[in-house]
């Protein structure tokens, strides 16, 4: 039996999605999958829409995983999450076919990510804002940004260390929005690069504090050469929304398309 | 010199604002005026205009303190922060004339309470957030919230520590509004009791889970009688928006009425 389940984390204490690399510290796949195996009584493995980088939070991650337990989805939700850390939770659990697959049935991601625009660092909601202090344009950003719409060949905010076959993605739609003191970069793609994001939000934020003019997202863009960009946002302002699948698979609204 | 500061705080890890009682931790005050002495290099005393509870949060607290250090507001502002736990800020330093005070010149408080509300506990947001699995008619909150409106004796939503002379005071609006699974409430007052916000969103929670018809906030109200209201919602969905000033005192616009 294949199961679906919606999964809210909070990226601050864990090493990220999966182990990378030789580094220790708990990963949010291994703690879920701790807590699923106890339910189950037996070992559970789960696969995810998209790995989040160490300290990146999820909104709501899919993951799929099989099991005959014979656990009804309240059970899955609520009997994984009492076994969870306060900072993971399971948000719904929805049987799905066989060919169900997180990663690969997934048609879209969604990304936001957040930073304080001030002259002093964020107490409040530090855990989930990242801070600039140079004044940002968020107009100019937004509308350098655009630039970046379609297919396209995302090695200009690709990480050296991404393992993705070739670059192309299509980016279908970014935004930066101003509310108060908080700069809001919102963006959504049929899949993204290691680092992407916080890629593209390190080389927006020049153009928003007028280092860079408009138009330099979109000659980076052509360029495809990771060293002409901005550095990598820091994690912490970046949050995973979701994936979105086709309404066949009968998902929650939040990430059906 | 009197100054006026913004303070900002995740008040997770504290004791409240003051010490209250026997009980140990560090207060939100010791924290600051431990800072402020050290940037003024002389012992530094705080006066706020409303003193919050253990685990409640402060998003723009407003203080006045005196000192003949003279420092440039800049400098109290950066100085202080680079001295405080990543939990606390200051946002901004003014100026203000000798017969400021934060507590008797503030015309009116504004508090947020937000809750999250579905079936399982929060994960990303949890800091922030309190957390109500019944399902809220938010609708019928913010109806039966409108009967506390206007000047009236709040004794039934005070709490048996409060040490207020009286329980008059004037509630200028609430409100209760659902965006998503989230679930706020906005209220602003001349000032309030102890326990007062929490103990008015505590009765509410009976309202919006149908335990308790819409009528019963304004039989509570009549009735004066704290045993007779719901019980008080925890602490952590709380923050302290900020006090207000008359427009004389020259504050930032977010404390000015």
């Amino acid at each position: 039996m294949r199961y679906a389940l919606g999964v809210e984390y909070d990226g601050s204490g864990f090493k990220g999605w999966q182990q990378l690399g030789e580094q220790g510290g708990a990963t949010v796949q291994a703690t879920l999958q701790d807590a699923l195996s106890s339910v189950a009584d037996a070992p559970v493995s789960v696969v995810c829409a998209g790995r989040t980088d160490a300290g990146v939070h999820g909104e709501c991650q899919v993951v799929h995983f099989d099991s005959d337990a014979g656990r009804a989805p309240r059970g899955w939700v609520l009997g994984t999450t009492t076994r969870l850390p306060p900072s993971v939770c399971v948000r719904w659990c929805v049987p799905v076919a066989d060919d169900f697959h997180a990663r690969f049935s997934a048609r879209a991601r969604r990304y936001r990510y957040r930073l304080l625009n001030r002259q002093v660092r964020p107490a409040l909601y530090r855990q989930t804002l990242s801070w600039e202090r140079r004044a940002l344009d968020a107009g100019a950003m937004h509308r350098a940004a655009q630039a970046l719409l379609g297919e396209n060949d995302f090695g200009a905010f690709r990480s050296v260390q991404c393992q993705a076959l070739h670059a192309r993605r299509e980016l279908q739609s970014i935004s930066v929005l101003r509310q108060g003191e908080v700069v809001e970069v919102q963006v959504q793609a049929n899949a993204f690069l290691h680092h992407m994001v916080r890629n593209i939000v390190g080389s927006l934020l020049l153009v928003g504090a007028g280092e860079k003019p408009e138009a330099w997202m979109g000659e980076l863009l052509a360029q495809r050469d990771r060293t002409l960009a901005g550095p990598t946002a820091p994690p912490q302002g970046l949050v995973f929304v979701g994936p979105l699948y086709p309404a066949h698979w009968q998902l929650p609204a939040e990430v059906t398309q």
